[in-house]
């Protein structure tokens, strides 16, 4: 199994502190060694760092921690191989264009039996099921939606339909963003927490860092932290239901009033 | 204009001296300071470090010529807007999956009036006109051929036709790698040259700095490195002639019998 973390907020934020918690899990308080990666939107940009060297010990790791990138949308994973070997091109996350934006996608889990049927719109690189996951996802929404894509609402009824059609499979945690929605399913593990004001001085449990977030934010800033085990000791996590879909969009959960129903 | 570094080798090799005689030119000893990238293939997958910081001051930069990635196919870029704002988005190479393998495609140079009827299978995310002409090169290429890959030979028919058919609408030095092979296509500035046994101490003309090849080579290794202009000052670089539209495979040209000849 794998860990995800992932992060959408209202405005850039740098997720050093997230990220270096999370990072020790790659090796040193965790057994998630088999290679790492994350990406940041930037505008309508993206970039991408993956290394199939434990986060622990990755040069583009201590990059990272170093270097605050600031971003609305951020998806981080830590790989303990499960299916697909060590290799760069089965590092999380994934990312492809779809209507002329990028989406970047990681999983934890592991999917069974999973052959869907690719028709060469987007075809894995690598060998792992979960990048089979992701070009089936993005090639169903293609052919849902045609040229355009459509509104948040529509887009979160499909994603709940296929997350829950491929979950079928097996463990299907994972994140999905198109820069503008973070889109997150739980099969088996997955929690979140919103920060915002008054924002809290945090506890990272890995590592023995503290940051009072108030000193680093303005009272407008919302930020929207999703991970597999949380991140702080002292602080409040949501945890997703099985088959929980949820959306993420300015830093808060998006409701949606449900299909079909009006008042 | 811009500036663009390839490399092509038959054996995973180090580009640390040669970006850091072509990161000089982001900014320092050129004019090239709005944004670079560079992308290494690594078995099928690819790192890409894209930066809209100038070169020479990129945290980014740093990292790459302190950590030598070894690659087969590298293809570099550093950029001086002259369509598109300085924005991530529109920082090279791009890169997209065709036929499950990823295209890392650079450009220097400035198309006119160039607005291809694009289909949606391949879209451009920011405002370059390099970037469509990236997305209708792997459109037309994905429809002339289907589902299969074709091989090295009317692949490379197929880059000659679409490079020369975009060309007529400007300037398209150009750079695209599958990762087995570099294509190098010149309208106004392109140089390359073959490094083998028995290597030369080179001499970058940039920087001072010096590099004795056979202490860092096999005599089986072959390294070709193509770039706007020629990185070293004391070894013969062979330029592209204008429309010239050649393949390295291997660290090697590649010769193609022309198209219908045989003996």
């Amino acid at each position: 199994m794998c860990q995800l973390l992932g992060m959408n907020c209202n405005t850039p934020t740098d997720i050093v502190f997230s990220f270096t918690g999370f990072s020790t899990r790659g090796g040193l308080t965790d057994e998630h060694k088999d290679g790492w990666g994350i990406a940041f939107f930037e505008g309508s940009g993206v970039r991408l760092f993956v290394d199939h060297q434990p986060a622990v010990s990755s040069p583009v790791a201590d990059l990272i921690k170093s270097y605050p990138i600031k971003s609305k949308n951020v998806i981080a994973h830590i790989r303990k191989a499960t299916q697909g070997e060590v290799m760069l091109e089965n590092c999380h996350p994934f990312v492809r264009e779809c209507w002329g934006r990028y989406w970047v996608f990681a999983h934890n889990g592991d999917l069974k039996n999973f052959a869907p049927a690719l028709n060469g719109s987007f075809l894995p690189v690598g060998t792992t099921d979960s990048e089979q996951a992701f070009c089936y996802l993005l090639q169903q929404m293609r052919s849902r939606f045609g040229e355009v894509m459509p509104g948040m609402s529509e887009l979160a009824d499909f994603m709940r339909e296929i997350t829950a059609e491929i979950a079928a499979f097996g463990t299907f945690n994972m994140m999905l963003s198109n820069g503008e929605a973070l889109f997150a399913h739980c099969s088996t593990k997955l929690h979140y927490i919103i920060r915002q004001y008054p924002f809290p001085v945090a506890n990272l449990s890995d590592e023995q860092m503290t940051v009072d977030f108030s000193q680093v934010t303005t009272p407008n800033d919302k930020v929207a932290v999703i991970v597999t085990e949380p991140l702080t000791d002292n602080e409040t996590w949501t945890q997703f239901a099985p088959g929980q879909m949820t959306v993420f969009v300015d830093g808060d959960v998006v409701q949606f009033a449900s299909a079909g129903g009006a008042a």
